[in-house]
């Protein structure tokens, strides 16, 4: 099978950057399959990007190596890891953000080494495109380092059961459709308490009102509160954290 | 041949959407060739995108899949379309995106049946991306459902010709650049125009001066307003529906 | 080898623009790997794509073929070109953005023929993604077309030394992180001034304090100004053209 490596990165393309690390990739490894997933992670948002690379990591065909940067950190005391999990490997920094592969069970990690030429400030080109181009053409994950002994672990934060068997949750990202996602498993039927609002937990955009807000089950399984033909972020001032609570259906 | 698919989304790629459609198609087919046409279309802007996929649909090879998906309906009763066009096939909701392919002499078109499993949010990813894969690896359109009856069809609104002879039309588009693309048909010579500026029509954009209104043919035959090193959408204050004037040219 | 074409523009990817050239070059040469560069230089900003152009179009496996175009004054008469040089080939606008390319030692460039029916506002489509094709199936630069005269160059402005021996440079792009990359040559140690602030250079961003800002040596050996955890651009007021000066260290 053909080798295919993913690039998500916060470098936007406009600078050249991801253009270096493709370039890299494809002179170790010309025959590679290269696919963007994302440049445009905001700048440094290491959580963002754990979240959108917990939708897609597993999609993809056994064998895809993912290549995830986003490092605020680069350069320092930071380690650096390659990881195989679930049949697909991942490289990036050791900063939480392969936390999705790292806590499947079966997942292995092992410890990069920095070579000495490398750019203090862009380890994506001289540390983990190599690695990843290395990974694809089948190299064995054991030959690239020692195990990583404590792997930075980030975790969605959990919802809170209340006394009156509610359930207090957050919002944990916004899309590009000011769709607010929330940390709470979407139920059948139920309420959504976003402020002072009451959400009936519907089915898909359109079953609600031109306009309107509503509460739904998101395609990765999770409450997430939108308006129809609008933009729900915007309309009710929703940002990371803000406070959801779901209040099941009375049986 | 190896098979292309064409992606046109409205996602953007920060969330993860489109990677969970890349890896879908990816795992069914590994050998396609995935090529990002944009998913930078306004969010829900149908028009928007049919307007892009007018561009370049036919520009592909025959055998070619192009995938589109703008769908602010997606889980209500609106359908799921696969075409088969001029040799390409194209795969997306039934709201008029695909329209520039189902008017094309000869064009098939077969309603999709959405799987009990797909999300009623990301049909992208559970009906069409599949569908894509499919045709892309050779599966008849006429296997992957029945007829479709009676497809929406969006249609550029036409120019209309006024008592003196001159057309009345509109524009249709702004581009990045800020240049205006209207429903008029570029003549040879002759004067657009626009609110109370006269503007000859010339033949690129480095025939004004810097800083110079001017109307000239767009890349796809159709008179478009612009400003030499500038951008005529904002200098001009011109939006789509913005009304455009051609005046022939006397002979 | 399987033939690689890059594409690097200033048309963004919603109108469909990029979309035709890549229909275009598949077409021709359905097995090319075509590996997006960016869309997403600001318009019409030839110095921007130049510098990006020279980070990564030595990175890429020879033989590769990278179409470069920001290109405003197209449809005059400006020339057009074809390039080899380093092994890689290069298609885009006379107009200095292929610089980089064309000051190596031993570069041929080839002044390319603009077909009758090429619609003078897009050569993009029309001139430059054919020759993109015909260089990556194997044809020979010098059947393109005769040697280009004198090819428009464009350099990055030289620093100046001062009396008291230290270098006076610029600010010469800021990146999406609001790095400012300057026209100096990473010193080892030394002291960076711009405007009132005396900046040490330091290893990486992680070596300052959150908020900080600090001299570096960027990924290309140039001298870069930033902000830990923040945007240098934004928070010091840095643009294109600002003044920056490094006082070496002292011995």
């Amino acid at each position: 099978m053909r080798p295919i490596v993913t690039l998500l990165t916060d470098f936007g393309t406009a600078d050249g950057y991801v253009a270096e690390v493709k370039g890299v990739i494809l002179a170790r490894l010309p025959e590679v399959e290269l696919v963007d997933v994302t440049h445009e992670i905001i700048p440094q948002d290491v959580e963002a990007g754990r979240l959108a690379l917990a939708r897609y990591w597993r999609r993809f065909p056994p064998g895809t190596v993912h290549l995830a940067v986003v490092d605020p950190d680069v350069g320092s005391t930071r380690g650096a890891l390659a990881v195989a999990s679930d049949g697909r490997f991942l490289v990036g920094p050791d900063n939480g953000l392969l936390s999705p592969a790292l806590l499947m069970a079966g997942a292995r990690a092992v410890e990069l080494t920095v070579p000495p030429h490398a750019a203090p400030t862009f380890h994506a080109r001289d540390v983990f495109a190599p690695v990843a181009a290395l990974l694809a053409s089948g190299t064995a994950i054991d030959d690239l380092g020692p195990t990583a002994s404590d792997p930075e672990i980030r975790r969605t934060r959990e919802a809170r059961r209340l006394e009156d068997g509610s359930l207090e949750g957050c919002v944990i990202t916004v899309d590009r459709f000011g769709n607010a996602i929330t940390n709470l498993i979407a139920p059948h039927g139920g309420v959504v308490e976003v402020g002072t609002l009451q959400l009936p937990v519907l089915r898909t955009y359109a079953d609600a009102a031109a306009g309107t807000p509503l509460a739904l089950a998101s395609s990765n399984g999770l409450v997430e509160v939108a308006v129809r033909d609008g933009n729900a972020a915007q309309s009710l001032g929703l940002t990371r954290g803000a406070r959801v609570v779901l209040r099941p259906a009375r049986r």
